[in-house]
C-alpha cells in the first residue's frame, strides 16, 4: 500500500508541477521560471506543512524523486503544451485527483504526530491548497481558489472524511480511499456544474 | 500572569483574523479565503517567528485555539462585518493593541533562546507585521504598513523597551507593561494624527 | 579561507540589500520598509534553504552580523542612492557576485548534509535566486529573474561546477573558485550582451 501511495503521490506531484508550469506559460516565462513555479505548485504546500509540523527535513530535498517528476513536467510543458489546443479540460480533473490525495497525506502526517482534529484538517487542506496559491502569488496573481469554485472546501471534505473513519476504526486502505471519494465527491459536481461558495458582499 | 498573557494572546489573534478577513471582503473571496486570509494575518508573523527560530512545531499547530480563534473572527466577520458601516475605527485601535502584545512575544520568546538583542527586536518586529505582510499579499496588494503609517516603528519601540527595561532589571510584568506602552505611544499619536515616517523620494 | 568565505558573504550580504532597497525606493516605502525589503533580498534565500533542510535557527538569527550588513545597506540607499544616477551599473556587477557566491555556499550547505547531487544544486539556486524573488513579490512585481535574463541558470550552473569538482576530488577552495568562475561565465555575458534564455511562446 505504500509503495501505492507513493507511485500515486509522484504522479500528483507531477499533475501539480504542469498546472505550475501552466501558470508560467502565461507570464511567459524562461524554463527556469517554469521549472520555480512547477516546484512552488507541486511541493509549496506539503512544504509549509513539513515546516509547520517541524517533521525534518522537507519531503522533497529528502528524496529526489519528487523534484524529477516536477522537472520532467515542466520541461514537458516547456516544449510540448503550445501544440495541446484543449489541455485544460483534463487536467482540470487529474488536479482533482491531487487535491485529494494530498490532503490525505497531508492530514495523514499530522494524525501521525498526534495533533488535535481540527489542525490535522488544516494540514490536509494546507498541503493540497498552499500550492496552488504560491503559484498563483509567483504569477502576480490573486490566488483564484480563494473566490472561485469550490475548492479548499473539497480538501476539507476529504481530510474531514478520513479523520472521521479512522478514528471510528476503519483501517488505512479503507480509509483513506473513502477520504478520497469524499473529496472528489465534493470537487467533481463543482468542477461539472461550475458551483462555487457564496462570495462575501455578492448581494450588494 | 501566563494566563493572562494567553488570553490577551487569543484575542489578539482574534483582532489580526478579523483584519485579514476584512482583506478578504475586499477581495469578494467565499468563506475558504476568508479563513486562509485571517489565518495569514493572525498566526503569519508567530509562524515565521517559530520557523526562524527553530523552535519546534509551529505554536498554533500545537494547540487548537488559536485556530478557533481564527475561524470564530473569519465567520463573524463573513456574515455580520457588512452591516457595520464604520467598522475601521476601533479596529484600527484593537490592531495597534494585537500589535504591541505580538511584539513582546516575539521578543519574548527569542530573548528565552539567548539570542542577540537585535535579533530579540527583529523577532518581535516579525511577529507583529509580518502577518499583514502576508495578509496583503495573498490579497494581492503591495503591503501598506511598509509605505504609510508608523506601524513597524510601534513594534521596534515595544520590542526595544521591552528588552531594555528586562536587561536593567525589571521583572516580567512591569517590563512587559513599559514595552506595551512604548509601543502604543509610538503607534497611537501615528492613528490620531496621521503621521508617517517620511518615506523614499517624497522630495523628487 | 573560512575567514574569507564569511567576510565574502557578508559583503555579498550588502550588495543584496541594496538591490532590495532599491525596489524599496521604488515603492516608496519607508525606512521600515526598506530594512525589510532588504532583509528578504538578502537573507530569503539563504532562509528558505535553512528551513527546508532543518538546520537549526536560522543562520542570520544566530549571528547579527548579517543584520547589521542589512541595516547599513538600507540606511545607505535611504539616505544617499537618490543622489547616484547611474546607480544600477555596477549594482549589476556586484549582485553577479552575490549570485554566484550564495549558490556555492547553498551547495556546500547541502552537500555537507550528505543529501542527492540534484538537491544540493537546488539548494544552490534557491540560495542565490529566492531572496530577489522575495523581493519581487513584496514590492508587487512579478518577479523577474523569473523571465529576463540568465540568471537563476548561472546560480545552477555555479553549484553545478562545484559539486562536479568536489566530487572529482577537488579541495575545497578551487573547488569554489571554480564554481565561482562557472558562474560569472553564465552570468558575465548575459550582462553585457543582454542574453536571455527563451521564454515560452515567443514563437507565437
Amino acid at each position: 500500500m505504500g509503495q501505492v501511495i507513493y507511485s500515486l503521490d509522484l504522479i500528483g506531484t507531477f499533475v501539480f508541477a504542469v498546472s505550475g508550469a501552466l501558470a508560467a506559460a502565461r507570464q511567459k516565462m524562461d524554463i527556469m521560471g517554469f521549472l520555480l513555479v512547477a516546484m512552488a505548485a507541486a511541493v509549496g504546500g506539503g512544504t509549509v506543512r513539513d515546516l509547520v509540523l517541524d517533521s525534518g527535513t522537507v519531503f522533497w530535498a529528502a528524496d529526489a524523486n519528487y523534484f524529477y517528476s516536477i522537472a520532467l513536467a515542466a520541461v514537458f510543458t516547456f516544449f510540448w503544451a503550445h501544440k495541446v489546443s484543449s489541455r485544460f479540460k483534463y487536467l482540470v480533473w487529474a488536479d482533482a485527483f491531487g487535491l485529494a490525495l494530498f490532503a490525505l497525506i497531508g492530514t495523514q502526517k499530522a494524525m501521525a504526530m498526534g495533533l488535535q482534529p481540527i489542525i490535522c484538517v488544516v494540514m490536509g487542506a494546507f498541503t493540497a491548497t498552499l500550492g496552488g496559491i504560491l503559484r498563483d502569488i509567483l504569477c502576480g496573481e490573486v490566488p483564484l481558489v480563494l473566490r472561485r469554485e469550490i475548492y479548499v472546501l473539497a480538501a476539507v471534505a476529504g481530510s474531514l472524511t478520513y479523520w472521521g473513519v479512522t478514528n471510528f476504526g476503519w483501517p488505512g486502505e479503507p480509509a483513506l480511499l473513502a477520504g478520497f471519494l469524499a473529496a472528489l465527491a465534493v470537487r467533481g459536481p463543482a468542477i461539472i456544474f461550475g458551483w462555487s461558495l457564496p462570495v462575501y458582499g455578492r448581494e450588494d
